[in-house]
């Protein structure tokens, strides 16, 4: 959304019509945030594929309709979701989630959902890939954390150390500590330093989360691999659904509903 | 250090020999570090006074010592200082922290310690003042954050949510969320961001030292006044140390010891 300037949406909702032709437009995600083309107010959880097709911002002129997103302001929380909420519906569609599942989206801000007879009752989000990406290009750390990150030995034992101890801001200045001292090579921080991350991301999620079956992992491979290697490290079960199939598995939920 | 450009400790060391004499040199900090003039490597806890003195490097032809850092690596640990550790001997030789005590140095890489028999005995430190910064400065949360940091009632609005759930990753993200449900203004948004860290910081803290009396907070008013309403809101007391004089303090103590 941000690769769209201000007053640029109509532009390139143009520029689909052209390609495509008129079609009835359903979109979802920061498109309907404050820093979108319209601002689709959120629906409160719990949530499911009618209560969204029901909310959704109509916008008659324009052949389209925006999915809302999705806030949970349960239990003295607050919590908000825009697309995830589609992939979500789309993975219960799809039958990749049960109805009263478990689902982790690994992410920038990753989210973990709890739904309950298919619709999403409740949510939390953890800033896990963006204090990533701002202790490797801001931090002291930095130069320690330009390798790769696998789901590799150096990877579980710092999703280990996370389970073991929830003071991760400890925890990061020692991954420092621990090469001056010889304990760290370079080569492993990136991954070790994720580990920590993730493992941290994974015992708040896990908090979160009721007791139940394998944990849907909703995304791409790369970051779904390591989020399958933190669960199992913490003795969960999960499977990874693919967040594309997803996504268009509920947008066609969502439609289905409307007509 | 990093103001000193490689190469040019030297001269900085020949203007302060022209403006104050060839007086004796005792040197603490970063100077001592791999990116400081000449690396003293660390002395391993317990550490005093007279072990500090006796692990000087000396630079004879500079005329000049450099205080070795003390490292911690107590209990599969790994934990590093520089500076810290002058301050902590001066602190105990003014009486300002008893030979048994307990102190803190809030800053970039707050440092919590306990102190047996006027030794340092071990130590953690937390990255609480460089997460406040790389928030403030490159995250999502940037704009929220640019507001002055007191402690108010929205500073230990943060702290208590910090004591009450050791899940910082989550809580940041609900910074962003609570702002859209119009449940946190934006005036407030930096003091409770940083009730957040600096609570999750007095939590693991807390969690490292002995029960004990008040805790020592070493440094300058700013700082230590947001970690005395932190510590007062977990229900410790704490008293303040001048940091300048705890360290002239800690000089004193080891030029004595080493004639």
């Amino acid at each position: 959304v941000l690769a769209v300037p201000a007053g640029g949406f109509a532009p390139e909702i143009g520029a689909l019509r052209a390609r495509f032709g008129d079609r009835p437009l359903l979109l979802a995600g920061m498109i309907g945030s404050n820093r979108g083309w319209r601002e689709a107010p959120y629906l409160d959880c719990p949530a499911d594929g009618r209560a969204v097709a029901a909310g959704l911002l109509r916008i008659e002129e324009a052949n389209a309709a925006i999915v809302p997103g999705v806030r949970d302001l349960t239990h003295g929380r607050a919590d908000v979701m825009r697309g995830e909420e589609v992939q979500l519906i789309g993975a219960v569609a799809m039958g990749a989630v049960p109805a009263d599942g478990r689902a982790c989206h690994p992410g920038t801000h990753a989210k973990w959902a709890r739904l309950e007879g298919g619709a999403i009752a409740a949510f939390k989000t953890v800033m896990t890939g963006e204090l990533f990406a701002l202790l490797k290009q801001h931090s002291i750390l930095a130069d320690q954390l330009q390798g790769g990150v696998a789901p590799d030995a150096a990877f579980r034992r710092g999703v280990g150390r996370a389970l073991a101890a929830r003071e991760l801001a400890a925890d990061l200045f020692a991954v420092r500590a621990r090469k001056l001292a010889g304990q760290l090579a370079d080569a492993d921080a990136a991954a070790y330093t994720s580990g920590l991350l993730i493992g941290g991301d994974v015992a708040i999620g896990l908090d979160f989360l009721s007791q139940g079956g394998s944990i849907a992992l909703i995304g791409a491979s790369a970051l779904t691999s390591l989020y399958a290697a933190a669960l199992d490290e913490a003795g969960q079960r999960s499977h990874v659904v693919d967040g594309e199939e997803a996504f268009l598995a509920g947008i066609r939920a969502i439609a289905e509903t409307m007509q």
